[in-house]
């Protein structure tokens, strides 16, 4: 809470760009020196959040490409600011013109209108989805960090229109399926249902929310801070920082509230000679640190505010009036499906951060 | 995440102190001078938290009184950072001698010797509730502050033991009926209910989770910052930041995933010269910012760790053992019931700071 | 001292690039929405700072154009992050070959290389004084955001090569000779005697320091915090964050640790029915908070490290070597010229950061 | 700028308390666990700073003992905040009654006044020098972590009254010197001499400026951040947060000015098998990082601001007045003098939180 466009304290992220000016950009600062890095990593990540994809988002034909343009020298992070700019290339601000005087139901020119007096209404200036892009491009610098440490995260699609998906218990195996599902899909029965259910909603002009399951596996134990910032503290503010967020739960969840501490107990074991833990209903972590076992979370997105029915509403002058998407933009059916590789981003993003302070604050051995 | 017992940026709270030292205290920066304070104020928000009081919370006989010794001169804010120390009265540490070496299945103990080497392990030291009666002293001060605006904050016990509470619509309503209500639940047929759920859980041992709503009201459209800081964004990390929270929504929450935009939007209409929205399925903030409406929010726990029942563990070095609660050790049964002012203050000292950060960020008149 | 490549809370900046890439630039978060604000400010801001205008400076031939790609619509700031990316057009790299394996005196390679591992050597990398550029920019929103509030801030050159200049005491007189001299020196007899030494200098391939001397006026009373974040505090941290900065001092300064209280002390008085002092031998603080008086402070500033005259050095091997420095490199003989738009930019910052950190904490009125 | 009584991010202090308050205490965050510590390694430092001790300070008669409430278990540190306090146990508050309606000549009633509406004048309430007792206390403890790694800091008082005073180049004869020398003046002669002008002052009842020298030993190479966090513009920060500092340079500091490149680079040389400096003109750092040679650095300090003499004034309706001290007020003639062990604390600060930093940011090491 201060630089309101910066995430992470040691290593962090400054989102900057509006959805139709020249550029959205990041500059990613506290990357350590010596790590391998190219443009590859960055706009290979990007291509998975990239839309136009597939019938199921938004058919926005966006290229999506980042060029670093500092902090990396003759392939190697060299510990200085990381700037990656991903330039607007397919911006045709004329349709919002007709509509920017409404506010949007559901959206946020209203809020920004009344905190700012000023919206840059074109596609939805800062409020657009699009900054999510910078996002998952820093999000493949953390990953950058995390791999040399034997950290992954995996995102996945776990519930649309009432069809669930579950993971397998096999990072690797849940990593392949997300990788070959057009929706991010563990199961591919349950994808196939998703993708109905998306498609029927699409035809009524209508919108799905969505939940998002994650999982980090590699962690040491003792990452995260006992009081304010326990790690299930700054996922959860990661998670709600992303536009539609709604809900996010870690562990049990929502569900725990409804157990025994018998049942909800996971009992410590000790196997292959480290002590750990029989079950993992807490999620991966006791007092706000790791114990070593999967991370696991789940977000819940709301249903894309933007929808092809008409609906009533007010100008800016408090008039009545009636809400109509203009013709010919472009929005996803379901924001929780190119949210799978936002969450998975800010879950790199949190722990690259952890890591770094658990580094700083490690323990001094006494004799 | 830097400081890691510092919550907030602008009015920002640094809490210290074990459950079995000598006191725990939070030292209160950048609270506005000018503002009547006393510590009446202060002792009244920690009566509601304090054990002992009925039969379904802790009997720890504690009588939480708050000293201010700094920061206040002649009954106003000076300005000056604000010193609150809470001594400890009713610490008997000698009963965890016996536990010292066993990891207590759902506890931190297991994660603070890993990171840390060394735990204070009376009563359990830093990971102890006995933390959340600093956040319901700086709490008290958020309200001062709050109140001077028209904000008000009123957290209840909504879900226990397979029954649910709801709140009335009208906030003098809410705040009477949780303020008469030993549970701090609104509706008084669902408090005995759930009062009957936990003593029978008492009985058998063992705890139950529970789920803490909130609403906060009066508040001015355009708190919260629209990216990073979003306020639903500091909220759960708030939330999340107390012990045994598994859960956090906002809203509609989880259940917005499962609905269909033409179902999730609220509508903008104009009601009293003034452009609201029709219906709150949002929860209070669009884009990360509030909409002056109320904010609504629900807050999942775990069921208390620590129960009666013997649980199979291991010891530090990894050997088999039984774990089995000291006798006379006082625990609640279910730390839902004292996690409401808790939520409480979490809420008001989110509130405090989105409110100053509002007031530097007034924007200029431009002509 | 977190993201190290930030300045700032409240109004912020981030700067990334090196001398070499393709551009550099500054992200500003927490501009205040409203204000008029368009690319000419910036550039106006960078020709002064700029190399190759006349003799005395560095003969590199850059034009330093500043593109605003965010946060500006329509000519007014929108409240959200102000990018600002700077092209380096004038960059011919392979001149550093020969050098990159010896260690420079006076330079940052030997710590850069120790700590990163990685250093881009060519024209210096990040440790080059091109990254002013982005603090000049930078400071020309601040700027912006100032002179609405009737704050002007004015630095010049006061010290070099044993001549000295004063400024008058005409806040605008002091404005308009600095804009008329090359030098940004406030008393041309003054300007031109250091003229003679900078380029005597020259001659012997040698380099001079200098004293760089600031002053701001209309202030309001209060600005700035009691303790670790005095005015003078942030000022000193903010000029000594600029390269080749050696010393720093408010009002009398150094001085002022040979006089006696009596001497030192500014008397209160009331004139034009405000309280204010007689003398302002303190630069316009009292307990790190503003009087309304002009601050006051000098910056001292090394010579130039890169010289024409042969060094001894060793390489990176530890080998004994001898330093030149490359054909056709282009470097200023006296770093204090182009600092004086430096500072007045970082002066700027730290204010403009101070005023919005004194809205955010005004005080409550009570009855 | 932010939590404005908090200083450092990853080793932390924030302190509070007024003069005649209870109490006065400071938390100390981020402190690693696994250190010895006990109340009297903070006594001892405390001791140090304590007033009454000799002719030349205030006779104000204080114990000036801390008492560790937290953090510290069977004398090691946990890893959780570690909260001193210290009992204020001679204040006086009614001699203060007669001027509190007075603006105080040099004093920050004028500014605490506007910016607050409220001060706690009692013995100049926070901004007394009081609140460096907290400083101390809390170097004491960045001591106990620098001393683990070798890194030694040593403070002394350099010039008083047109007196000047030199340091043996060796580190533990310099420490030895000022362990033996009420004024912590290194040079015998040198502190007799000062001893008297500081006595002359009293007498006329005026009061002396000085000047504060420290030296850091035993530095790794590369510690600090090379843009805003450079190590020599934290110190700048540091210093100019005590009271009373009105200039601070590194190295040659403002002699630097004065100098040719020529004779102020320092030739890089190989001894003893490591690249270092043949001289130390830089005063140990390149580029804001450390470069293993001694830190050095000067603190100027301005006449103490309470003198005995009366001073013209004007009170809070801005009507004329005299400004006399009143009787048995106790003040020091040289600020200066006990201000050395608070520029040796505010050093070892800025030294730990730098070290935990470097920690974090280890370079990555690839292949």
């Amino acid at each position: 809470l201060m630089a309101s466009n910066t995430f992470g304290a040691l290593f962090s992220i400054t989102t900057w760009g509006e959805s139709h000016g020249k550029a959205v950009g990041v500059v990613i600062d506290g990357c350590p020196a010596g790590l391998p890095l190219c443009e590859d990593d960055i706009n290979a990540a990007l291509a998975r959040r990239a839309p136009g994809s597939n019938p199921y988002v938004s058919p926005r034909q966006e290229k999506d490409t980042g060029s670093i343009v500092s902090g990396v020298f003759e392939g190697i992070t060299t510990g200085t600011p990381i700037s990656i700019i991903i330039e607007n290339t397919n911006a045709d601000s004329s349709k919002y013109e007709p509509i920017k005087e409404l506010y949007r139901p559901g959206h946020a020119n209203f809020t920004y209108l009344h905190k700012y007096g000023v919206f840059d209404y074109r596609g939805g200036g800062r409020a657009s989805a699009r900054e999510t892009a910078c996002r998952v491009a820093a999000g493949a610098v953390a990953r950058a960090l995390l791999t040399t440490c034997g950290v992954e995260v995996t995102a996945h699609l776990s519930a649309v229109g009432g069809v669930t998906s579950t993971a397998p218990d096999d990072p690797a195996l849940l990593r392949q399926a997300v990788a070959s599902s057009a929706l991010f899909v563990a199961e591919p029965h349950a994808e196939m249902q998703m993708g109905e259910a998306i498609l029927q909603a699409m035809q009524e002009g209508d919108s799905l929310g969505g939940v998002v399951s994650f999982r980090a596996t590699g962690l040491p134990v003792g990452l995260g801070e006992p009081l304010y910032d326990k790690v299930p503290a700054l996922l959860a503010k990661a998670m709600f920082s992303i536009s539609a967020c709604k809900g996010f739960e870690m562990g049990e969840g929502f569900a725990a509230a409804a157990m025994k501490g018998s049942e909800h107990n996971d009992t410590f074991i000790t196997r292959n000679g480290r002590v750990t833990t029989a079950t993992n209903h807490a999620g991966g972590t006791l007092g706000g640190m790791t114990t070593g076992l999967p991370l696991t979370g789940r977000v819940a997105f709301k249903p894309t505010a933007s929808i092809s029915i008409p609906q009533p509403t007010v100008d800016t002058q408090g008039r009545e009036a009636e809400f109509n998407l203009p013709a010919g933009s472009r929005h996803d059916p379901c924001v929780a499906i190119r949210a799978v590789p936002v969450v998975e981003a800010m879950c790199l993003l949190v722990l690259a951060d952890t890591l770094l302070l658990h580094r700083a604050r490690q323990r001094e051995a006494h004799s």
